[in-house]
This record gives C-alpha cells, structure tokens and sequence, in this order.
C-alpha cells in the first residue's frame, strides 16, 4: 500500500471518500463492543469454574498447620497460599503477605498509609511540601489514578522496548528527595506488552535515590501470562536482585490471580524484604484481623500447585493468542506501509499498544465509538490523562468474542486510515513536518 | 454467701487459703482454654458449610440482572447482595455499599481516607493540628486501635444501660471542632451487651456537633445476633431517625456477616446518606475495581432472603446461648452477694462484661492466664488499654466448647475470689472506702 504521507491532495481526497462509505458499512451495522479494558472474556472465566468445587460441604477447610480458615486470624495469610503465589511469583514464601481480592487495593493501601503514617519511621507524606512519582509512559492508567488522587506531581519517563528509560530514572532520584515512587509493570507492560531488560532490572535494583523512603513499586500483574509457548520474555527476580545488590528494601512487588481465575475474586498478594514486611504487618494488623482464608484455601486446592497454574495460564493463551493474531494480522493487512501508525506484537499481557500519527489519538477512539467499539479513551495511558502527542491508544483484544474483535479491529483500522488521511490532508502544507509513528 | 466487704481479717485469711487450694486443683489440669476473643465455635462455622455447595462449577454465577460476577466490575456490590444486606440493616439497597471481608477494614478507610481527603470537601484531618474522637467505655478495642493508630486524642465517655452519656456527648460535640467522629456499637453492644435505648438513638440523631465533619461510626455488628427468640433487645433505625431528624448525613454504619457465616470470610457493609454515599464511591473508585461479586452472590444464593438468614441466626443461637446461660449460672453460684463483682446478661451479642473491685482486673487475668485460661487483657475494653479502675474484664463465651467454657469459668470466678479477698485484706484499713461494683 501506498504512504499517505507521500500522497497528493487528490489521492488523500480519493481515499477519504472511500473510507468514509466503508465507515458508513460500519455503522449501518449497529455494532455494540468493547475493546477498552483488560477483561477476560467468558471463556477464559469458564476455565475456572472448577474453582467453585474446589471446596464443598464435605471438606475440611482446615490448614495443613490445623488453622480453620473459617475463622478469624492469620493476618499474612495461610502457608499453603504463601507457598502457591511465592511459586508464582518466584519469591520465598516467607517474603509474601497475602491480601484480598485486589491488588491495586493493596498499592492504594501502601500509598495511603505513606501518607498518613510513612515508610519505615520517615516522616509522612502527609506533612511533605510535595511528593512526586515516576511514571514510565504509556502506562496504566489506573496506577496513574492513584497518585493523582494523592495529589502527587507524576513526570512521565519515556518507556522503550528495554524498559523505562534508566538513565533518566537513576539521574532525578538521585536529585531530587521529593521523588518516591515509581510505577512499574516491568513484564508484558501495560500498554505494550514490553519486558524489562536485564540491565534494566540490575539498574533498578541499584539505584542510589535522595528519598530513603523512594519505594519502586513492581506491579508484575502479567508474570506467567503468557500467549505463546515458544517464545515467552524472562524477567530478573527483582527481590533477589535487589538484595544482592545491598538494596534489599528499594522495593514493593505485587501480583494477583485477578487475570488467573476470577478478577474480582481471587487474591493478590505482596513480596518484599523482612524489614518493609515488618513495617507493613505493624499498620495492617489495625486494619484488620485478616483476609479471605477460604478463598486462599480455595485457590491452592484448585491449583494443586504452581505446575497447576502454568497448565491453567496454557488454556488462557490458547484463548487469547488467536485474538491478538487476529488483531495484528488486520492491522497489518489494513495499516502496514501507510506510515501513520505502529503497534506492539507482544508475547504475553493484556494489551497491544497502538501509535497514531501526533494528534489522531482521540479522533480515532471518537470515531470508533460512534460506530459502536468502545476503545480505551486516548490520553489514559498518560498521567493526567494527557498524552502530549495525541497519538496513543491502548488496544485490549481479550474481551470481546473473537469474530467480534475481527470486526472491531477492522472498523479500528478504518477509522485510522480516516482521522490520519484527513488529518493529513487538513496539514497537507506542513506535510514534511509530519513523521511516521515509531514505537 | 457472706460478703467479702464485712469479713474479718481472719475471715478472709481462711477464705483465701481455701481458694488457694482451689485454685492449686485448676492449676494442675494444665488447662488451655482461650476466652479472649469473640469467636465462633466450631458447631458455629459448621452451621454454614453450605455456603460452600451454593455456587458449584455447574451454577451460573450471573446476577439477576446479567452482570458476571466473575469478571471485573460493580463497584458498589451487586444488587442481590444489597437488597440481602439492606434487609439485615433495616436500610434501603440504594444506600449500601457492600465492601470486601472485614467491616473493621471498612472503617479503617474511612478514617484514613477522611486523614488523606476529608469528608465531604472539609479539611483533610491531616491538616488539623488536633482531632479528637468519643468513646464509650468500656467499648471494643480494635476499634480504639483504629483511633490510637491514627493519632487521635480518645475521650472517654461513660456508658449505661441506655446506651453512652447522651448528655456529655451533647455538650462535647457542640463545643469541640477538633472532635470528629464517635464508636459505636449500638446493639448488644461489645462488651456489655447493651442496647442503646430509643431516647438515645433520637438524641444522636439530633446531635448538633461543631465539626461539619463530625460522623457517628455506628458499628452495628450485632443487629440480628439475638440469643434468646422470646426476648429481644429493639433498635430504632439509625439512618431513618436521621433523615427525620433533618442531619442525614451524620452517620456511617456498617455491618457485616462476620458472625453469621465465616468470619474473614463474608461479606462487609456500610450504609450511609446519598451524599456521604457519592463522597465515598468518588473516593473508592481509585482505591479498587470491585470487591468480590462472587462471593457477594455466594452469600445470596445460601441464604435466599432475610428470612433465610433470621434461620440460621437462630441456629446460632442454639449453639451459644447455653454457653451464655452457663457462664452467667456459674458466676451466680460462685460470686452472687460477694460484693465483689457483677457482670452483665445480655440478650444478645458476643460478650459479657465483667466489673470486679477497683484494681483488681490485671490481677484476675493473669491469675487466669496462670492456670490456663486465656481472657481479653484487663484494660482493652478502654482507650490506650487503660482502664483507670482497673476493674473491667471482657468475657467471651462462645469459642470454648460448653463443658471447657464451665470448666474456665469456675477457674475465673476462683480467680476473682482469690485476687478480691488478697486486695481487700491488704487494704484492709482502707476497707471502708471499698464498694460493691455495679454496671
């Protein structure tokens, strides 16, 4: 196919004009989907209902140690679980606190309690000037919720197929003490579906921040979430990392069963070092008298163990793979060589990232949504929900059924041969100022 | 019985060699029994094993309304759970929230998130120099853990028969900005089992406090917990009385099904006005997606309705009031005209509330602990753990099964004889200055 931006005034026209019949089809079609969040999709959920057996009137719903998960107590959570989810998530069970049903539940929580109490005796943010936080971009629009609801200023780092750019990262925490946080999804990374580099890891693992309270905050919500057997990205173990680095404290990891078994209704869980465990236990221990047990119990006898859960992450792939191919492949067929737009192909997560020439972004999602395809809104995966560049949008193909997403892909890609030949046409004068996206 | 207050030295001497023998006898069965917290019993738990076939791999885990309660989403709980919950709480759905676990973590975030944001656009409490909170006494202590965790400045308030001293609260509330909020818990209250009278619940309704910010932390943890069906304690409708009363937004409440199905494991509520209610989804909406739908529909499905769950309550009843009735039949025998005790029979709830001689509750406890049996710690029952009688002692009868609860209570009234008849032969010469407790 031919490069829009190498097409005259005429030929933009041309275009135009068919691209707008081709829309109207859409629309006649009285489409209804959704393309905007990371949700599993029925069949994936169908895959766990075995969860629903895994106790029944019958069973004994006591610990291996003897404690009825019935009852009140066991604040960290039950063994059996520890073990299950250090297994997922490549920690000692002994570093791992499991909580209820939400991990951003538990980030909000430590971010919180940083606020009103602070991190390991320093003083509360709550009595700070100001508190900032890195935010590699694009992101999740959700953490980035978080700390906007804190009030705290967020500075987008750029994000690369490494990671997030460290030697911005490794400079400003050095500077400045305000800094005290970071947002990462280091594996199969929200939007893009990138893996930290090992530099990347190592170089996080040693950074020398001012705070003594700067937390990363390791949001691996995608480690065994893979969609293909054959090529899967491998991430350092920050932990491990960390501590052979002489840095054991530098960091908070969470994960959850969320995209697992049931989101919602499943268990999410922390790992770090005995020291921030002890400050965290301290604070929780007034929140309250402990988590969902039965759930616990729940999931470690529906999995056996982590073999259980790699076997069960199999069928999820082999639900999702054929959505995201499905994806790629109608954007390549409808976008590649038209030099207005990139995407990510990644190996596991829930997301493709998509880049639209600067400015189309919201256009292209309002368009879509006037043919009926819900799309993320353009600009959350920005904090403030600006994207300088107007241009990115974050595709979620798990959902909808996948002849439904084949539609909505297709219909996606009309709109942004639409937005971008008009809004080439509209700039035809400052054409050569105009480059094609690069992820 | 003769009473300790008119013995003799010599009387007391022979009393107190006697029950040292007594006491020697319980010491030897090495007895490990624990009184201290309000746990269900085994029996109990076992009452809810259904819970456990009401969802199976085969149900279909959508609401009446369609939603998948395996997937993300429904902030505010499903809307079954709210009418089931709205039911319990006397309250009208549309003004639940039903929250995860644990109704002790629910008001933990309302305290935090009132530190970090405010109330309803008021200052932040962070900001204040000062805030301060009511607290009948004696009252439950993980709730004055909350407030000391938080740094607020605990007032005690005197309780009654008829709830706390409605004309202290009266007076502190109008002249006092710094005070912003009151514990509550108004039915079978924790831990004298006394519920608060109609006047009282009018009079809180009509509060008039300084702080615009000031809320009721109404924790009606007991409202369907009665032990006997031919007489029951009444509570006027918090909420309603409210509305009547012209100050809607005065109060929180919360609940939960922690003593009805599993504790930890059940499902927590708060009912509130719709402005308090839009203040608080504003909030939550960035802390988590959704608490656990499944296990909300779960609880639906095994109790079907309020009248369901009035059943099982009853079941409930069964197993504990005999467990009440032997600790209540058992201090009758062993203390009853003493004079150096008395303790409360309440109609429903988890505990009863144990008032020895002025300084003489630390003592009791560790004689007990001594011997075996595990009470609340003399003091938890009052703010900072300081109970300036030294008198009060939290009993709990439902954990032990009957015949270890009888065997541990005559052992406690052993204990309270011995340490009563020591205290007043030591302060013999002080005699006169010593009464009779009373509630």
């Amino acid at each position: 196919m031919k490069s829009y931006l190498t097409m005259s005034k005429e030929e933009l026209q041309t275009e135009i004009a068919a691209l707008k019949k081709e829309y109207s089809k859409f629309q006649s079609m009285e489409l209804e989907l959704d393309m905007s969040r990371g949700k599993p999709c029925k069949d994936q959920l169908d895959l766990s209902m075995g969860l629903m057996d895994a106790l029944t009137s019958g069973a004994d719903l006591c610990c291996e140690d003897g404690t009825d998960c019935r009852n009140y107590g066991v604040l960290g959570g039950i063994e059996e679980a520890k073990v299950l989810i250090g297994d997922m998530m490549e920690n000692n069970p002994d570093n791992i606190l499991i909580y209820g049903n939400s991990s951003l539940n538990v980030m909000y929580d430590q971010i919180s309690r940083s606020f009103t109490h602070g991190v390991m005796g320093n003083t509360p943010w709550c009595q700070l000037d100001k508190v900032k936080w890195l935010c590699p971009v694009p992101g999740y629009d959700r953490h980035f919720g978080i700390t906007e609801y804190f009030g705290i200023e967020m500075i987008p780092v750029p994000m690369s197929t490494e990671g997030p750019d460290m030697d911005t990262i490794e400079k400003l925490v050095a500077e400045d003490e305000a800094i005290k946080g970071i947002w990462c999804v280091p594996k199969y990374s929200n939007p893009q579906g990138y893996s930290y580099s090992d530099e990347t890891v190592r170089r996080f693992a040693r950074l020398k921040p001012a705070a003594k309270d700067f937390r990363i905050y390791w949001d691996n919500a995608y480690g065994i979430h893979h969609l293909y057997e054959d090529h899967q990205d491998y991430l350092i173990e920050i932990l491990a990392e960390c501590k052979r680095a002489g840095n054991p404290d530098i960091v908070y990891k969470f994960a959850s069963t969320s995209k697992i078994t049931f989101p919602g209704s499943g268990i999410a869980a922390l790992a770090t070092s005995p020291n921030n465990l002890e400050d965290i236990k301290n604070q929780l221990k007034h929140q309250t008298i402990g988590y969902d047990k039965v759930n616990q119990l729940r999931h470690v006898r529906f999995f056996k163990d982590i073999h259980g859960m790699v076997e069960h992450m199999k069928k999820h792939a082999g639900i999702i793979r054929p959505k995201f191919e499905a994806v790629e492949e109608i954007f390549e067929e409808n976008l590649q060589g038209l030099d207005i737009a990139c995407w990510t192909k990644p190996n596991g997560g829930y997301f493709i990232s998509f880049d639209g020439l600067d400015g189309t972004a919201k256009e292209i999602v309002d368009r879509a949504k006037k043919a009926g395809v819900k799309l993320t809104p353009a600009g959350s995966t920005w904090p403030y929900h600006k994207d300088p560049h107007d241009s990115n949008i974050r595709i979620a193909p798990t959902y909808p059924p996948l002849e439904d997403l084949r539609t909505a892909s297709r219909l996606f890609t009309v709109c942004v041969r639409l937005v971008s030949a008009q809004h080439l046409l509209d700039n035809y004068d400052e054409r050569a100022n105009i480059t094609a996206p690069e992820q």
